[in-house]
């Protein structure tokens, strides 16, 4: 027991003490609060998603870069229209409209589970990829950490998890301080750098004008940057999934908390990727874009450099946390639908639901590990998902304008559609253009989780008709007859014996003959130290204990099929682990054999060892 | 059960049909298995113990190499005087008289308890030694192989285990024709390499004429290569460890078998050690001396150079063998004395003792692994375990003759007190040149042993002494409460109640109260099912359904503390193993947490699922 206990305070001090039910509803996001959680994920995009435009482009030599601009344009444009697309989902949808429920009850089940499958691979691709870009921020200003990045994003995790583990409330706390550091950090940035362009102090690069052009400027290649780009977008569906986290009222500050990272996210994006192109940055191995303009920007790496970098690394190390809000809880609301398994509808002692933090945790970390630490090669893993949960999600919408008929519907119908035709396309663009660099990945894994759903609620289903009541009528009292087998006799097994006489009136010793020297000593004892309990005696020609053990047990249940039989074994515990290795296991191999025979129960009584 | 029965046929295949215990006697050795079996170890030595000489006086350059002649003299005497020591232990102990049993009885329990120790450690080197030397002569002869030897040292050690958890006699007809095969292939080649010596068709090295000396030929060097060429010795023991297998009368049997295989031994190993001297073969890396020396006497690789080879490998794989007889008798043996777990005791179906065969197996792999299957890298570790268990077996033995004073005692006292002698300096001569490469591991390692055997001893002392019946006398018969955790009302929940009411009138339902309203619906459904059973209600504020059930079970206790307290879990059994992981495991928590409680016992009630 005190190794339980010892355990117990380690996670008191690690995750705090627990939180009683009746407060449960105090544990919710104000504006400012939910800002920070739920929108560290799009704000904090702008980190890579103007260098993962360049990266392309440049593959088309130093004159194809001016393209970052349009390219830029578009993506905003995109993003507003989702952003507007999604405010309507959260009035229709205030107990929280993520795409699986919407998908699940405007087209179809199988269109709410394509859409699940899509979050939660999603969710997963987030953790990593914000981690993995944030000790990237980091090991731009300090490339000494570069060889350990692995380490340091897995240490990300952990702490991010624990955080978690602790309660949602607190995780806003938490994140709040750095995300608006952040946002302070980088519209500085982009103040002084438009100020130093627009008074001529850096003359901006003239369109085209820089040579070097390695490969061709081909449409494909316009898509792919464009496809590459729109990671700015992810994560702008995280605040309507989150509606029921909000304080009251939810759909309004929800709303509002939107509208505000919309805004936000356009004007970082479009801001960095202007300067970008302004001050003539080209994308490195070492170094990130957002860490070389900074430098540009700010002449050097001051006190400015490292608050843009600290800030970048900080929100995009908890733009991980809005996957830890979501994973969860898309877990929780498919488990209670018996998609995923029940053990994801229990909430922990602090309110929060563990084990699908953890097993976000546990999947995040693999793919750190199996991708070494590099943002580069998880991108194209990433948005199949998103656009995915977009497109359906929309085009759930839409539909269910058309069905309500409310006042106002067609316009409603006209912007989700919008919304559904535009991220459709961008899917096509994405799932073509990324498929060969890892997109495949993610186009195979969706099928194969929706049938994983479908056996799972499968299961749950029969299982619930198994265990129905409805023609179940009570029945008899039933005979239990106790078997225990001996080897010798002890305090142990008297024990036992004991035990099973304060059981059932037919107790049965059976003790399994391998000499007849040792059977005639076996009687002697048993005549002395039995309590008229009956001895069976059987023959094992081969030394085997088990075959005449479960033979015998079979002759038992035959006298009479609907009786129970026990079979009882003394099982000593000794107070030292290795200890066990001085003693058989035999007990195992007992309840293993009998572990599918009907009526059958094995019981293992303890007897508690001294050292 | 299924899964059961394919396990128990694959099980057939390999080791055959199980053996009645009454047939026990029938698995006995003749003098001719004899041979083959127990004398594998020490002929096959001679595979090495010339080359081991050679490899460290070519150290002090080739002019050196004449000292292996009165080395191997002096060796060969050496192994008589041991060899007529031990005949003596076998008539004196025709019950098997192994350096731990001689150790025990006639110096001490520690003296024997380090014989024991030595043996063990001595048992897994043989195996490793022999069986790495045997593949060494398979890559002589194929250098191909050379790359693989791990590998195949591998497979060899797995079929000898197979072999011999097949049993003792089919193991006997299995390597009887081997080494005989190997006698007749080296006493060809030692009769045709001493006859074209004789005839002037080799012309012998004369002494002390070839040049390239590269060290100083020191005592300590004569010394290392003298203790190297010990290796000739190891396994004389194991004919008086064996008496028992010996078909009747055994200790004649045994003994001839003993005098048979010294006259074998110091013949072939002069024979060989003159004649490598005599064709002037130097150590080589790739090449054993033997096989060297068979290319040269059969003036290249024809029939019976190949010959040699063959006989050595097969015999040097099946002196592994050797090992396999002893240290699963000695493991029984030192389990019956309790120093050792009493799972060495069990012989398996084919009256093999299992155990021990399987743990020496998995002990060699490990060291052939770890030492990459190089013979000359395991050698310095051998000698200090073999030489241990001769000194005290004969010290043993003397101070047996000088206390009961038999007629003739004084000239058996001599010639053990002798070997006694002779063997503790080959023993601190062994230790001290070898002690940097490896045999401090084995100084070592001796001493912690022995600690064990004690402790473990002690734990099963003190586990007789509480199971005693000396101060037992019956108790009443004692009152017994179940309770059963219900979280709803299924069939599963409905059996596991039905099967607790067979066992108890005192059967009480407890039910964790998470939220009120589901509170009032089970107690709407327990008046409809519940079938008069009382369902106690307890109110959880941290949603935690561990801590209020383990309170009630307190409750229960303090009751009445000294009647039995049943919990009673009703538990899924599902048809496919993956679909445990759809179902809470809390039981496993539940027994974990009240394991070490008194009078306490946890049942799982298993409920079938289809699939």
């Amino acid at each position: 027991m005190s190794e339980v206990s010892t355990l117990g305070a380690v996670k008191r001090v690690l995750l705090g003490r627990p939180i009683p039910s009746r407060l449960a509803h105090h544990e919710r996001l104000t504006k400012t609060t939910g800002l920070a959680v739920l929108s560290s994920d799009p704000l904090s995009s702008v980190a890579y998603a103007t260098e993962e435009i360049l990266r392309t482009l440049i593959l088309a030599g130093t004159s194809a870069l001016w393209l970052v601009t349009p390219i830029g344009a578009v993506i905003a444009t995109l993003l507003v229209v989702v952003a507007l697309s999604y405010r309507q989902t959260i009035h229709a949808y205030p107990g929280g409209g993520g795409a699986y429920i919407v998908a699940k009850e405007n087209i179809g089940v199988s269109a709410g589970l394509i859409a699940g499958a899509a979050l939660l691979i999603d969710y997963v691709l987030t953790v990593a990829v914000s981690v993995v870009a944030g000790v990237a921020a980091l090991t731009s200003a300090f490339p000494f950490w570069r060889e350990h990045r692995v380490a340091v994003s897995l240490a990300f995790v952990a702490v991010i998890m624990l955080g978690n583990l602790r309660g949602v409330r607190e995780s806003g706390k938490l994140f709040a301080a750095p995300t608006y550091f952040f946002l302070a950090a980088m519209f500085t940035m982009l103040v002084v750098g438009a100020f130093r362009v627009l008074t001529g102090d850096v003359r901006p690069a003239p369109v085209g004008d820089l040579t070097g052009a390695s490969g061709a400027l081909t449409t494909f290649l316009v898509l792919r940057a464009f496809a590459n780009g729109c990671t700015a977008m992810t994560g702008v569906e995280a605040i309507s999934n989150g509606v029921p986290a909000f304080q009251p009222p939810e759909g309004k500050n929800a709303a509002t908390t939107l509208t505000i990272m919309a805004a936000l996210c356009v004007t970082l994006f479009t801001g960095t990727t202007l300067l970008a192109h302004a001050y003539q940055i080209l994308p490195t191995e070492d170094e990130t874009v957002v860490s070389q303009l900074a430098r540009e920007v700010f002449g050097g790496r001051g006190f400015l450099y490292f608050s843009v970098q600290a800030g970048t690394m900080l929100i995009l190390v908890l733009a991980a946390n809005t996957a830890y809000q979501d994973f969860p809880r898309l877990a929780s609301v498919m488990a209670r639908d018996r998609f995923l398994p029940r053990q994801f509808m229990t909430q922990g002692d602090r309110l929060a639901f563990s084990n699908g933090i953890v097993l976000l945790s546990v999947f995040a970390s693999i793919l750190i590990v199996v991708f070494q630490g590099d943002t580069h090669s998880l991108i194209p893993l990433y948005m199949v998902g998103v656009f995915v949960s977009f497109t359906l999600s929309q085009a759930g919408m839409c539909l269910r304008w058309r069905r309500q008929r409310e006042e106002g519907w067609l316009g409603h119908a006209w912007l989700n559609g919008t919304g559904a035709v535009l991220t459709g396309i961008v899917l096509v663009v994405v799932a073509l253009t990324k498929f060969a660099e890892g997109a495949w990945l993610i186009v195979g894994l969706i099928p194969l989780l929706v049938l994983h759903f479908h056996s799972i609620k499968r299961h749950y289903d029969s299982v619930a008709a198994q265990l129905t009541l409805k023609d179940w009528s009570p029945e008899p009292p039933r005979h239990n007859t106790v078997i225990v087998p001996v080897s010798g006799v002890h305090k142990a097994v008297l024990r036992a014996l004991g035990y099973a006489r304060s059981l059932s009136p037919d107790v049965r010793a059976v003790y399994i003959e391998t000499s007849t020297a040792a059977t005639d000593e076996m009687r002697l004892d048993w005549d002395r130290w039995g309590q008229g309990i009956p001895l069976v005696i059987r023959h094992s020609p081969y030394r085997s204990l088990m075959e005449p053990l479960l033979d015998y047990v079979e002759e038992v249940d035959a006298e009479s099929p609907d009786n129970f039989v026990t079979v009882m074994l003394p099982e000593f515990v000794p107070s030292r682990w290795w200890h066990h290795l001085l003693h058989n296991q035999r007990g195992l191999l007992i309840k293993a054999a009998l572990l599918f025979k009907p009526n059958t129960v094995v019981i293992s009584v303890p007897y508690h060892l001294k050292p």
